[in-house]
């Protein structure tokens, strides 16, 4: 793929796209990174700033006649770099594609493009008693696009599954700008090959989803609970995991936060949390027995070691844990991996992490969507080139060591070019060649978030 | 694809498989059909039956050197055609692989071999207080290999989901004979494209599906409850099961009989089934609660209209809905179809068959996973050819009416070759050119499961 020659005019990409089309320095520049450590690769040519699917195909079609690369981005709020501009590329930016088209409340389906905020969806839906499963930590700001081409998780995954498990239908437009739609409006659809669950997770290689039909479920009635209990022990916490979600008290939320991490956000947003001594999980219960649930739930944390527990009607400790990420972010804390492992597997994983920290001589913290198996561990390091690269080495090891207990590279932050390096140590050579011969058929000359991803 | 040349000689692959090579005539009758209304297409040249992938690999890597078609198969219990031989083509069966390797347990997780039957993992999943939440009506007979390759539904979906809800991992033999793993035994997984959807419900076209890992769910405790509701209007009947599935009190199991169908069970197996006005909804309720929830669906039943209602703790009223396909089976009554809609145009759905009936002069039995809006009309008519094309033109018009509410052709049996010629009714010229490139890409040569499904 060469680069655009610099006599290369964008006059025709204007002439189609007016004043969507962005080309001033400013623009080029804030649209070139994601919210990811991926170092940028440079300035894009230009950012389309798309408010409709003919918009997106018009791009594409362009980029696509002249073997343009095309970065997809709805809000940048990506962790593994997918949204990363390429030099002399086109970024084609989905956030002003954000209505919500209607909301089915008979069918519980939700018709949006893609680039409504998460958030938004889930408040409209709220006025009609029903909530969008999915609640990534940037709901707030990351968009249902976003979330659908990386797969996005979150806090709630543990009781209603990741984002492809809402998705039911898609429309999506192809490398050559093509409008394609898939997937049906009913609960069951057997027609054809699910290409919606292969677009979604593709990480805009394959397509750039443009509209999305998703599923809704009803809000549980009853005033929901969260619970909080501090154990002395990693181990202890993981077991207590491991027989939670064993066990008949169904958690909406199960996450752990280590004693690094309650510090370092306290640092960033006191709010009272108590220091446990190895790590808390915290959680949250839903429905007319949600009471006796959180209180299920506690009773087997101290069966397993927790040293103190409470039970509470507040949101706060879920709003602790949504803030690591910013948090972690404002101390310079930007190494960490997304790793998921069986949640049998939930104590051993945590003491190779705690032996990785002492062989590495570095301190690791920890969160994770525990109820999940989902971790993302940090490793402490200073901001210079050199603590970055010494950083990363224990990245590959905590997730050398959670493949080896069964685990995943990414639970559900996807690949991009941050895990690329270690897609071969995951998936077999054979499973690699069909996802290239996959995307290859898509995507002939290779334009759409090249070299990311598989 | 030209058919094997008559000296093209079964030496070599016998010489690798020994007695898992059949071709004696009784074998090559009996492989040559599946369950489905399919036209047999004619004597396969020989018939694989595997007891190792390495089995299946050295069977597909013999066809593709050779450009022979493969029809793969685990109990043929299919509807749709797709396991149908080709006239001297090779037959790969599963059936002889049917170990499940093992449950486990904290994880909830069961890894199996392609073969073995639905039912029989269920048996043993319940010895560890777990189940397979996918139960079609054939679960007694038919493979997960099967379930999964059609991503197979049944009746406990409205609670559980369909088969590609369940399927964490896959061992897949490609049309080269290589072997290829997919997914992950975490319970989120978001590392490249999702391969194991795509080969979900690709019904033989895209790989074989050899083991699979597959999830599986505490039983509810407490005391199972079935219900029945009669009505005498289906459209009532319909809008009780759309106001059940948007209510708080959730059935596991939601079906309805209409009155011909009960006809058709009671006279292949009488159970003293009541015969109801128009149709009966029955279902099961689950969990501590399930007497208040199966009190509160029969009372959204005789707000809608239900004449007469009981709840019962015995599972006779569901033996008799698994039973309405070997019923109608010995009536001559196989030109039926598998249409779903969005559950809202339920009773608007049940009012056009209703008007397709009149319209066309034949009685139309209808039995439906009524909580997934998926139905299984059933066309009366005589065996003979010209009767069967005539059924034939009533199921399109009722394929045509789901669709013109939103719905899909195939709600859980596929495509296959009976619905082929339906899907471009539902889906784009496009979205067709995207499988058939991705079964380009995978499948060369077009060995696999030729001109069916997509």
């Amino acid at each position: 793929m060469s680069e655009p020659a610099p006599g290369d005019t964008l006059d025709e990409l204007r002439a189609a796209l007016g004043d969507r089309l962005l080309d001033d320095p400013e623009s080029l520049a804030a649209y070139a990174v994601d919210s990811s450590r991926a170092q940028p690769e440079g300035l894009p040519i230009a950012v389309v700033r798309a408010t409709s699917t003919g918009d997106v195909s018009t791009a594409l079609a362009w980029a696509h006649a002249r073997g343009i690369r095309v970065s997809v981005r709805g809000a940048g709020t990506g962790l593994s770099g997918g949204a990363v501009a390429y030099a002399g590329g086109l970024v084609v930016s989905l956030e002003a594609m954000k209505r919500i088209v209607d909301i089915d409340v008979d069918n519980r389906l939700a018709d949006v493009e893609a680039g409504v905020i998460t958030a938004d969806l889930d408040a409209a839906a709220l006025a009609h008693g029903l909530f969008f499963p999915p609640d990534p930590a940037s709901a707030q700001w990351s968009t249902i696009g976003g979330n659908i081409a990386t797969n996005a998780g979150g806090l709630r995954c543990v009781a209603h599954g990741v984002t492809t498990d809402v998705v039911a239908a898609l429309e999506v437009v192809l490398a050559d700008g093509r409008v394609m739609r898939t997937g049906a409006r009913t609960r069951k659809n057997t027609t054809g090959y699910d290409l919606t669950s292969l677009f979604t997770g593709s990480e805009g290689t394959l397509g750039v989803i443009t509209a999305a039909t998703v599923r809704l479920k009803p809000v549980a009635p009853g005033q929901p609970r969260t619970f909080r209990a501090s154990f002395d022990d990693m181990e202890d916490a993981g077991r207590a995991v491991t027989a939670i979600v064993s066990g008949p008290a169904a958690p909406e939320v199960l996450e752990l936060i280590d004693a690094r991490s309650v510090e370092i956000i306290e640092a960033f947003h006191p709010s009272g949390l108590p220091s446990p001594g190895a790590a808390m999980l915290v959680g949250q219960t839903v429905g007319l027995a949600a009471l006796d649930t959180a209180e299920a739930i506690v009773a087997v944390c101290r069966a397993h070691g927790a040293v103190e527990a409470e039970i509470s009607d507040s949101d706060s400790l879920l709003e602790a844990r949504r803030l690591a990420n910013p948090a972690l972010t404002a101390q310079g804390l930007r190494v960490s991996c997304d790793v998921g492992v069986p949640v049998a597997q939930l104590a051993t994983v945590f003491r190779g992490i705690g032996e990785l920290a002492e062989r590495h001589g570095r301190r690791i913290a920890v969160v994770a969507h525990a109820g999940d198996g989902n971790l993302h561990p940090t490793v402490e390091a200073g901001e210079s080139p050199e603590e970055s690269a010494a950083a990363e080495l224990v990245i590959d090891d905590i997730t050398r060591l959670a493949l080896s207990l069964g685990g995943t590279i990414s639970g559900e932050h996807g690949i991009g070019s941050v895990k690329r390096h270690e897609l071969p140590w995951q998936q077999d050579a054979v499973a690699l060649d069909v996802q290239r011969a996959i995307k290859a058929a898509l995507d002939p000359r290779g334009i759409l978030t090249p070299d990311r991803s598989i």
